[in-house]
């Protein structure tokens, strides 16, 4: 991967007011900035917040830039929606969160969204006929919105790239920089 | 209520192996055992599992009794099912908890299910025509899986009963021991 291959793209990577899996969080953050990416962490209020490792031990503390509220999708070139059980519960009851990835998958513009993450994309309701994997407690949640689910370390979709946990995230990144690198499909 | 209203009860409440809402595990079963009720601890494997507290804190430490895998749901009159977003989670993946939920609701005995609890309900398949509540952030999930989903301190369909969380506990205790009372539906 090029250093610069994302040199002109705006990421945006979502984090919850608690609970977002720390590997999550981190991990896609820094392999879009080491692509060249200017990132952007989008939450629903700014400040300091705590992230968690394996759902249940402290994580580390990261400032949330802007709000999902201030901000216009159309500003952004990429996405990524970590999970952690409590993260992904707690984004996907913020009305501006869910229609930020509504108007990024209705534009099938590049997002990556990995483990709990993809309860936010059924709360968006843009699963119908998407194929799609998650963490497997998602799977009666993203069959019952019309995905099909498929038990795979990656899985792209019209620029809809999942994942189904921390240990998937080599591959997950390299799909995300990937689908970025394209652009709107 | 009377103290000995339950007397000739069995009441089995879940216990996931991590992450369940303390007061939604305590306050219930302490309700049915001052009740008269004989309760047994259900969960994945037997021994001493930690709850939480509003999720992410730490709670107390209490034993699991009996593996769902070696228990019949014949032998029980009443149910609890507990929150907890993680708990709830973890639940949701263990085919025998599953198993037993769907049993009492296939046969209408009286169960009661709190706050993320529902997921196991929704995993289970017995939400399809059902009237509930849950957590908010369960609605879309509640509501893809065929329920109804309505905003109530507490519901009670068919002897399901059901609430959204730690405040609602007063009211969903008084209706569990009501509809244990009552029997099968």
């Amino acid at each position: 991967m090029m250093a610069d291959t994302l040199n002109d793209s705006n990421v945006a990577i979502f984090l919850a007011q608690r609970g977002t899996e720390e590997p999550e969080f981190t991990e896609p953050k820094q392999a879009v900035e080491d692509a060249g990416a200017s990132v952007d962490v989008l939450g629903t209020e700014t400040g300091e917040v705590e992230t968690v490792n394996s759902d249940l031990e402290p994580g580390g503390s990261y400032e949330i830039e802007k709000t999902f509220s201030e901000v216009s999708s159309d500003d952004y070139d990429g996405l990524v929606v970590p999970g952690g059980t409590v993260g992904a519960d707690t984004l996907r009851l913020d009305d501006d969160a869910v229609s930020f990835i509504r108007e990024f998958a209705e534009a099938t513009k590049p997002m990556g969204v990995i483990c709990h993450g993809p309860w936010t994309l059924v709360e968006a309701d843009v699963v119908e006929g998407r194929t799609l994997t998650s963490y497997p407690s998602l799977e009666t949640d993203i069959r019952n919105a019309g995905g099909e689910w498929v038990d795979e370390e990656v899985v792209v979709d019209e620029g809809m790239v999942t994942s189904r946990n921390p240990d998937d995230l080599p591959a997950f990144c390299e799909k995300v920089i990937e689908e970025i690198d394209e652009g709107q499909h």
